[in-house]
C-alpha cells in the first residue's frame, strides 16, 4: 500500500487527512502539537472569553474512526524529496510514497528586531494565553500604580486585518467588565490603538465594509489610525510613523504572516516565500509532493493569482490533494484545481461583522448573525459547538468574561 | 476606619474577607494570584477533565458586591508586627489594623532534592497544567518509541490521603481512553503505581473505608503499595524502600505540604512550622494578628489538637477572625474558635468514593453521589458549577475527556 505523510494537522492537513480516511492509501499524520486549533476564534482565547479546550481539539480524537490514518506528534526539520524521505527532529528517517506539506505560517516581523522582541502575537495557542495573561496583568498592574495607569492600559494593536479588527473589538468590550472589577480604574484612561499601513481597515473586503467596521471600532473607542505604522520600538514607548509617541502597555503584531517550512525546502519559492505549485498543487518539479494552504502558493484556478492565507483555501486545496492522490494511484487523472469563493467576515463587536459572500454584503446585525452561525458550524465536534455556544450566550447575556485569571509560567 | 489587610485569597482568606463585606472596616485582601482556586478539583484538571476556569475564578468578581474590599495582586514578603505593617515584594508598606495570614501551604519534599527536582506535585494551577502535559506527552512517547513504552507509561505517585487516591484513580480512568486514541499502544504495558508509608491509604478515614479505596483503585488496574517509600530517585528510575526498582516515567508528589509563610515571619511556630495561636486564633503575643487554614496551627477546640490542611478548617476559621475582628472593633469579645466537623469524603473513580461524615460512612455509588453534590455545591459561581456538571456529564455518557492537549511553555 503506498503510503502518504502529511506535514501539519491544521485546516490543510486535517482536511486532507480526512479526506483520506478508509481509502487504499496508508496515511502518516504528524504536527509537533497533538491539537488541532480553531485559529478563526483564537482572538476570543487572547481576550478571556473562550477556553483553550474550546478551539483546540485533539487531533487523535478527530481520526478515530479513520482506521488507515496514523497520527504522530514530532517535528519534520528536513525533506528529501530525491530519496523520497522526511527527517524528524529526533533524526528519524520517514520513507513516503506521497508528500503533503501543510506546515501553515509563522509570524512576520519584517526583520524588525525590537518590535519582535516587544510585541505579543495571536496565531498559536500559547502566545495567544501569553496575550491574555498580559492583558490582565496590565490591569493589575494598573492598580497597583495608578500614577503610571496611562502606561499600562495604553494597548497598540499594528494591523487593520480581520485578527487586528477582532482583537481590537473583543479587547474594547473587555474594558467596560475590567472597570467594574477595578473600582479605582473607574475612571482611567484606556487606550486601544489599531495602526494599519494602507487607507482602510479589511483591505481584502469591499470599502463600504470597511468604512463601517472602522466606524463600528470607533464607537467602542478604538483609535483607528490609518496609513500609520510603527517606525521604531522601546519597551515603553510605540514610535508611529505619523511621528507620535505612545506611551506602550501592551503591543500586538497582527500585520503578517510568512509561510513556516519543514527546515529548508529544496523547492522553488515565491517571493513571499511560499512553495511554487503547478496548477494540480504539486511542487514543481516534484510529482509526488503537494504543498498546500498558507505554505502553497495555490492559485484559485490555472493562471489566476495565489490564494490568500486563509482557512478556506486550506481546507479546499488538502481535499484537493487527497483526491490527486486517490485519482494517480488509480492511474487516473483529474481537473486543476479551482478554489470556490464562500466568502469572508470578520466580527467588530456584539450585534456588528462584516460579511462578504459573493454579491451578498451583510453588516451590523444580519453580519453578525451570519457570523456565528458560520464559525459554530465549522468548529470541530459537537462538544466544542456546545461549549462555545455557552460561552458566547453568558457573556452576551451577563456581559461577563468568565476566563479572567492570570497563570503564571511555573 | 480600621484596616484589615487579609493575606492570601485561598479558602480561608476569601472566606474571611467575604464575611467582612460590606461592615465597618476597610478591608485590603492581597494574593500572588488574581484568582481564588478550588483546589479539591484540581486533579481533575490534571487528568483532563477540567478546564482551569472551572475551578479557577477572579477573586475581584467574587468580590465585586464588597463596597468595602479592595483586591491587589501582590506578593507580601515581610511582616513587621511591632510597626503593624506588611512590605510587598515592591518594597511597597502597607500599614494594617488588624492582620489575616492565610497564605496557606506549598509542597514539602522532607529535603529529598533528587525528588522535588523529578517529581510533579498537584497543589497550584500551574503545576497541575504541567503535569496534565507531561502526562499526555507520556503517550506520545510511548506511542513515538514503543521499545521505550513500558518506561514512559509508568506512573509512580507517592502519598496515599485523599489528592494521591483521587489522582490515582482518575489516572487510572484516562487510560482506557489513551489506548483508544493510541492504536499501537492498545496493548502496551501502563503501570500506575501508589505509594503510601502507612498500612492504609487514607489514614483520616476508617479503616474499612481505606480498605474499600484501596480494594476499588486495584479493580481500576492501580497498584497500591502499602508500607512502601520513595528510597532514591533518578530521572529514569525509580527505587522503593521495599528494594523494588521501577522504571520511571512520571513522578508525582502528593505526600506532603508545609505552610507557606509570607518571607520569615517573627512569630512562634511549631514543629510542623504553623503559627502558634491561641484559642481566639491569635498568633501568640500579637492581639492584632490571626494565623489561620494551613498557616495556623488552630485548635478545633480549646485545648484540643491542631486542626488538618483541608479546606473545611480553612473557611472556618477564616470566617471566625472575620467575627473576632469586628467584635473587638465593637469593644465586645467573642467564645473561642469551635470547629464544626462537617465530615471528610474522597472519590476513587465512577461510581466509587468514600464519605465520613460523623457517624454515616458512605462508599460505593451513595458515596460518590454525596460527592458530587457537595463538590458542585461549594464550587464558587453558579457558572462554575454549571460548566463542572456539564464536563462531568460530558464524561460520564461518552467515556471521554475532551481536554486532552499538551500547551506547551512557549
Amino acid at each position: 500500500m503506498s503510503r502518504v505523510v502529511i506535514l501539519g494537522a491544521g485546516f490543510g492537513g486535517l482536511a486532507c487527512a480526512k479526506a483520506l480516511a478508509n481509502t487504499s492509501v496508508d496515511v502518516l499524520l504528524l504536527d509537533r502539537n497533538n491539537y488541532h486549533l480553531f485559529t478563526p476564534l483564537l482572538y476570543q482565547v487572547a481576550s478571556s472569553l473562550l477556553n483553550p479546550s474550546d478551539i483546540a481539539f485533539p487531533v487523535r480524537s478527530a481520526l478515530r474512526r479513520a482506521h488507515n490514518v496514523v497520527f504522530r506528534m514530532m517535528e519534520v526539520t528536513e525533506v528529501l524529496p530525491d530519496e523520497r524521505v522526511v527527517v524528524t527532529a529526533q533524526s528519524e528517517r520517514i520513507a513516503y510514497d506521497w508528500l503533503v506539506l501543510a506546515t501553515g505560517a509563522r509570524n512576520n516581523f519584517f526583520g524588525q528586531q525590537a518590535v519582535e522582541r516587544h510585541a505579543h502575537a495571536l496565531n498559536t495557542l500559547p502566545n495567544a494565553l501569553e496575550l491574555r495573561d498580559h492583558v490582565l496583568r496590565s490591569f493589575e498592574r494598573a492598580a497597583r500604580a495608578p500614577h503610571d495607569a496611562a502606561h499600562h492600559l495604553t494597548f497598540v494593536i499594528v494591523g487593520g486585518g480581520p485578527t487586528g479588527v477582532e482583537y481590537a473589538g473583543a479587547l474594547a468590550e473587555l474594558v467596560p467588565l475590567m472597570r467594574r472589577d477595578f473600582g479605582p480604574l473607574r475612571d482611567a484612561p484606556v487606550r486601544i490603538i489599531l495602526l494599519e499601513g494602507r487607507d482602510r481597515l479589511l483591505g481584502a473586503f469591499v470599502p463600504p465594509l470597511s468604512a463601517h467596521a472602522a466606524r463600528r471600532l470607533e464607537q467602542l473607542g478604538v483609535e483607528v489610525r490609518l496609513n500609520d505604522l510603527l517606525a521604531d520600538v522601546s519597551a515603553t514607548t510605540a514610535t508611529l510613523t505619523s511621528g507620535e509617541e505612545v506611551p506602550l502597555g501592551t503591543l500586538v503584531w497582527a500585520a503578517g504572516v510568512r509561510p513556516a517550512p519543514p527546515g529548508t525546502l529544496p523547492f522553488d519559492r515565491t517571493k513571499g516565500d511560499r512553495v511554487v505549485v503547478g496548477p494540480d498543487l504539486r511542487a514543481t518539479g516534484h510529482d509526488r509532493v503537494f504543498a498546500i494552504g498558507d505554505l502553497g502558493a495555490c492559485p484559485a484556478a490555472p493562471d489566476q493569482a495565489e490564494l490568500p492565507m486563509l482557512s478556506a483555501p486550506a481546507i479546499q486545496t488538502g481535499r484537493y490533494a487527497a483526491r490527486a492522490i486517490l485519482a494517480a494511484e488509480d492511474g487516473r487523472s483529474i481537473k486543476p484545481f479551482r478554489y470556490t469563493d464562500k466568502g469572508i467576515m470578520a466580527v467588530i463587536g456584539r450585534h456588528a461583522a462584516v460579511a462578504e459572500l459573493g454579491p451578498l454584503k451583510l453588516k451590523g446585525f444580519p453580519g453578525w448573525l451570519m457570523w456565528l452561525v458560520v464559525h459554530l458550524y465549522f468548529l470541530i465536534g459537537f462538544r466544542n459547538r456546545f461549549a462555545v455556544l455557552m460561552r458566547w450566550g453568558w457573556n452576551y447575556i451577563f456581559y461577563d468574561r468568565p476566563i479572567r485569571f492570570i497563570v503564571p509560567k511555573s
